[in-house]
């Protein structure tokens, strides 16, 4: 299975990459320049490789990737993530769409949730791209530790969507990475929960000095 | 210290007498009426005597349960507690009020959060409270496990409040809670994201068949 991490040179992008490609996922990094998309795929690769570990990463700009592939994630900020759908829309169309994206505001030293009228980032994604099946997942887990490859952790990772079997595939996705642990958490109109823990995370991670918080739901 | 469970005859309020009781606190049942608040007491008293635990816990109406507390719990559900609250007002001045209290809706399959146009129950309650001191706690505690002396969990729970001290004093309580950690979430404006924590695992619950989960942050 073919999954195009789009924006995959960013924060998530990079533990995205690495950790489907160590789960034996074929991976292509997208990016809105196919040279630094090659680059990234490249500098990947070797990381992989300095740990005697195999994966198949390539690169390409985010049309070509998204077309190429089977499931596309979405890793790319909130505020530019929209326009991007809407200029992938025909690349995108039948594949799986996962977004992690989470729509936040800071004010002071809040982190707020700021959804569009939609409700939440997922509907408004899955309001562009009417041809995907979309569905959304990740949105709790921290750049920082996730591409850390020397990092270990037990998180659990909502996965909402309208599309029971999309929803399947990337919870067996989710599942395929080590101390991940997939959970139905219902339909799309339920992303709305969960994008709204991310700011709470990072709320009380600033707030007791832990960085990087994930969640367990025991 | 003494603190009220203000619908400590229901659902959470159990738990909450039993377990503040255990940690040594002086708890008043709280009910509106004040000859079922007394039974209960007596029933919680005995519940504990049976294993040997010590606790003081007495009953009283919620009007004089309130007057007499140092902090108090509106253990009541969110389609009453703004009128209790209004009722309470007087004798809620100048107190520590804790809400658990979480605004949800339930369609079809799916539990939404379903907040007042202030943003989330606290906010509004500390709108009709204006002369006490409101602090947000609880919200991801399930019931009937949260009652059963024999359950072992280690959770952690989120407070939020705009008196730095209140919640000070609420951490203190909270943590006093064998198996409950509590974390700072911010101010009173943040209760919205833990509010909405609750529906999320209740949904998770439901579709992944695991009962009365409650939530880590790792
Ligand atoms: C990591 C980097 O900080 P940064 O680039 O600002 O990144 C901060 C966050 O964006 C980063 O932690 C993200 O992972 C937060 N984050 C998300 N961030 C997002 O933007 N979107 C998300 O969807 C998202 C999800 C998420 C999920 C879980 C989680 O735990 C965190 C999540 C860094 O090195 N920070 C320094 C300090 C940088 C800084 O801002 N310092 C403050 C002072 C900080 C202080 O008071 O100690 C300042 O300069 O004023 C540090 O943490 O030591
Ligand atoms: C526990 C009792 O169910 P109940 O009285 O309806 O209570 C259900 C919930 O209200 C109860 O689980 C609450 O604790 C849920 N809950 C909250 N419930 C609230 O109303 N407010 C809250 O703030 C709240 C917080 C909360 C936090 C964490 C958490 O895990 C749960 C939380 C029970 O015995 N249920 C039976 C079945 C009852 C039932 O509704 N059956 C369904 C079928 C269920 C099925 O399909 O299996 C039916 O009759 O249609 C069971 O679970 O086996
Ligand atoms: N950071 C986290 O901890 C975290 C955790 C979970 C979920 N998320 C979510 O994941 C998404 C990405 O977050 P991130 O922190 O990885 O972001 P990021 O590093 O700031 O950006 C990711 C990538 O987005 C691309 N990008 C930037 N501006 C763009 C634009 N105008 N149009 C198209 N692409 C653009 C860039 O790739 P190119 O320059 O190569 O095109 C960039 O590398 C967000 O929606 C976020 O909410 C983040
Ligand atoms: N259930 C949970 O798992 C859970 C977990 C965390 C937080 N919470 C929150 O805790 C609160 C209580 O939930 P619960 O499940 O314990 O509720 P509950 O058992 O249904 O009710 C609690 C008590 O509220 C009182 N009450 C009922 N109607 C009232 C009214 N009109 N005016 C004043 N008091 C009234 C009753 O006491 P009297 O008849 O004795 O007056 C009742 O015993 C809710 O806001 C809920 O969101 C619940």
């Amino acid at each position: 299975m073919k999954i195009a991490v789009l924006g995959g040179t960013g924060h998530i992008g990079i533990g995205l990459s690495l950790r489907l490609a160590i789960a034996g996922y074929e991976v292509i990094v997208g990016s809105r320049k196919g040279e630094k998309a090659r680059q990234k795929a490249e500098e990947y690769t070797s990381m992989l490789e300095s740990r005697g570990l195999n994966g198949v990463i390539s690169g390409a700009d985010n049309a070509k990737a998204s077309e190429l592939s089977d499931v596309a994630i979405l890793a790319i900020p909130y505020s530019h993530v929209y326009k991007a759908a809407e200029s992938l829309k025909e690349d995108l169309a039948g594949k799986i769409v996962i977004t992690p994206v989470v729509p936040m505001e800071k004010k002071s030293r809040l982190f707020i949730y700021a959804p569009p009228p939609e409700g939440s980032a997922a509907e408004k994604i899955a309001s562009i791209l009417k041809d995907s099946r979309v569905v959304s997942a990740f949105q709790t887990v921290p750049a920082e530790r996730f591409a850390n490859l020397d990092e270990r952790f037990e998180w659990d990772v909502p996965v909402c969507s309208d599309d029971d079997e999309a929803k399947r595939i990337v919870l067996e996705i989710v599942n395929s990475i080590d101390g991940l642990r997939g959970l139905d958490a219902g339909p799309l109109a339920a992303s709305r929960l969960v994008e709204g823990l991310t700011p709470l995370l990072i709320n009380i991670s600033i707030r007791n000095k832990v960085k990087d918080l994930s969640v367990k739901f025991v």
